[in-house]
């Protein structure tokens, strides 16, 4: 029946992408207020296609912990037959803000399909691959074992808009619906491989804590000559602050932010050694001649299982073309904590703001907004479900893959484990090189192919999980 | 005759105000290459009212010391009668860029007349007080004089359309021209006053040096999730190498930054006294509860005579509504210093350079623009010239005026006197609360108008200057 159902989806390889250039058109941008009705047009357009397969679908409403209202959920059913596994497939439609817009090749909301740097053809737009290529290769899956006599699985889909902006609404959405979504192994494409030769089953991923800080001296922007000497600067404290957060040799400095941190296990390094990851190869990628952080830890360990803090945006004063003697009235950055298995986001975020608030001079106002707070997540390596995938993988690339952990996060992995009580699978199709996060995002069409595959035959050897 | 003058001027004090309009509705940003035809065409505005005056005036072009063409410069003269003094009379037309926009309660090139704060009549609009208000005071006086018999000095005018961009070609111009524009004095009306019942001489200015530092990491943003902990993130290293610019006393951290500092003579430290200087009033003018920079020394002494580091400028990553998890390939701070008496600009930029370079890792690039650069500037207090202009403005003001030092920068001051070898008179009417350089700039009515009552008592005294 598998050889049925890929049969039929290598001969519609082509319409595929065309369903996804739609899916991607649609400027679903999570994180801005005014893309708030294209969220939901992106969330009507999957829910459509979920219907057309024959499922039961829904757009459904969130409110975050604080009842405010967030962008809506997409459940699909399929008919669930007793004894069957259960399987929640997790995804989300949501995408980044596309800026910088003059750095694309291509807009970002015109998927464009053309050969990468590599010479390999790639669709190019926000989300391409992160994450709707990769759920669009899921719905392809789903929808070929529906026209073929239904997907072997009890299926329950769960579609997000709101994974890059730390999902605040899913945690009290699955907590409401717990036992609707109740299941036995979760699946998520939402990560990406280690290059494209060798596929890999991601078992842990780092969390995040994401803030905002804001300074705030004079009341109104000053005169660099009139004032400049006793005016308290935000923009001096700013980077003063910010400098603060690390030591001279890159770590951290922020009180037992390392005090939970769990070291990589025997059996992680030689699953790591397997990797063969290139650390030349890495540094060319990103044109840089040597890595920064923390020198102690391989690259490898450094971008994978090692936290992080990173600032991700600066604004302050003149930023137009040259010179303006300002003292502005404010300064706010954007700062970023990758955290690691153990580590709890609230202790985190508790030793941030007191840490900043104590290295904060009291002339100048100080605020700290929150957007985001996730812990990070392990899978185990050795469960019957891990192996299946692993089993499906092969079906796809005719390869084993390897068993890697990833620097990014997926804010609610840890809430299906703890309310849900059930693991996620962690198979995804992206490559190194497709710009998540950054202009000229893309996805890899030999990866969206075979992702489709490995979805077809993820769904067929799920069915054998409670066997 | 100076009555004659004034009763003159008294009766157009309403048509002052609207041709002061006039001029300042000329959006003459010199920072922006889009406002070059804007620039031109105030100097040509400028230059018409001259020739209605009756002075032989023409708009002159420019170029820096590489032959970088700049913006024109409105040279000006009476005729000439030997034996009496010659007045070189400097102003500039340009003004700083008017951003954040959406701070302006009225638009900034729209001049309106209301209260201020404190109930003074004033007119508000990018350019009011600096340089603009205090141009269009001269160029009543002047006027008026010509009207009633002429000019009792010779006078040369001198307004150019760099000065807030540092002047880069104004010294070049002077070496050119410099027999035409030799002077007995100079005369600038481009500072302020103590309070608006105190008119000030100001005997020294700072000096500028503006640099803009740019990092770049990798080659493209990246996600700060699958790169985040060993990709350099020219942000955190921003902050960095900014934070390393100041000591944590306040003082600025760059070898033999105070090497030079001409300290304040006991004569400077009684007038200082004279000025009654209120801290508690100062730092409620911009709502900071103590203010910021070396506390060894009193507030009036650090923005005055001691030399500063201020970040102008932040600009990296997501600027945007909420979260984007994002490592930006590129960092950029516009950094400008103040600088005394002593201190040489040149060595002053080499010392940043070096430091900047040795502190920045080479994992990240770095790039180094200068805007700017001039030296800081002493007048004789005792001079001639400075007891005419004391009269001068006890003509307008009925008190005599106290002598300080500002922390502003006239960038062409230093070439006035090696080049043209004249010390220049500081008369200015600007008000501590005038927000130079901010949003909501103002110029005061009352001040506007003794401004141009000085303004005509300064060249009826300065006639005596050879006698």
């Amino acid at each position: 029946m598998l050889n049925d159902v890929i049969s039929t989806l290598q001969g519609r390889q082509f319409q595929a992408i065309e369903k996804l250039k739609e899916f991607l058109a649609i400027p679903s941008v999570s994180t801005k207020p005014d893309h708030a009705g294209d969220v939901r047009r992106c969330a009507q357009w999957l829910c459509d296609h979920l219907k057309y397969a024959h499922l039961e679908a829904s757009v459904m409403e969130t409110k975050d912990e604080n009842g405010k209202p967030g962008h809506p959920v997409v459940v699909a059913k399929n008919k669930h037959v007793a004894g069957r596994p259960t399987v929640l497939l997790y995804g989300h439609y949501d995408v980044q803000p596309p800026e910088p817009l003059e750095l694309w090749k291509s807009p970002p909301f015109e998927p464009t399909v053309r050969k990468d740097d590599n010479g390999h053809d790639a669709v190019f737009a926000r989300g391409a691959v992160d994450d709707k290529g990769q759920v669009w290769a899921h719905v392809e899956a789903i929808t070929a074992w529906q026209a073929h006599g239904g997907l072997p699985v009890n299926l329950i889909t769960l579609f997000e808009g709101e994974e890059e902006i730390g999902s605040p609404s899913l945690e009290t959405f699955i907590e409401h619906y717990a036992k609707e979504l109740k299941a036995d192994v979760c699946l998520i494409s939402d990560t990406g491989m280690v290059d494209r030769h060798t596929p890999a089953i991601e078992y842990g991923l780092r969390g995040l804590a994401y803030a905002e800080i804001t300074l705030i001296g004079p009341s109104h922007d000053l005169h660099s000559g009139g004032y400049g000497g006793a005016a308290p600067n935000p923009a001096n404290v700013l980077a003063r602050l910010i400098s603060s957060l690390h030591n001279d040799d890159g770590t951290v400095n922020l009180p037992g932010f390392y005090d939970d941190v769990l070291a990589l296990s025997e059996t992680e390094k030689k699953l790591n050694a397997l990797i063969h990851f290139d650390e030349a190869k890495w540094l060319k990628g990103i044109d840089v001649p040597f890595a920064g952080g923390d020198q102690q830890y391989p690259i490898l360990e450094r971008i994978t299982s090692r936290p992080t803090l990173d600032v991700n945006g600066l604004t302050a004063g003149y930023q137009g073309a040259g010179a303006k003697t300002v003292i502005a009235s404010q300064a706010s950055a954007k700062v970023s904590m990758r955290l690691v298995p153990r580590q709890d986001p609230k202790k985190i975020q508790q030793a941030f703001e007191e840490a900043v608030r104590a290295r904060c001079p009291k002339n100048v106002k100080l605020k700290i907004e929150w957007f985001g707070l996730a812990p990070a997540v392990m899978t185990p390596i050795d469960s019957k479900a891990t192996k299946l995938a692993a089993e499906a993988i092969e079906v796809a690339f005719n390869k084993k893959p390897v068993f890697s952990r990833t620097g990014g996060t997926i804010p609610v992995a840890a809430a299906i484990k703890t309310v849900l009580g059930c693991d996620s699978l962690f198979v995804g199709f992206g490559l190194p090189d497709d710009r998540v996060h950054s202009p000229n995002e893309k996805f890899d069409i030999e990866m969206f192919n075979k992702g489709i595959i490995t979805a077809a035959a993820l769904y067929e050897r799920l069915a054998k999980l409670n066997g």
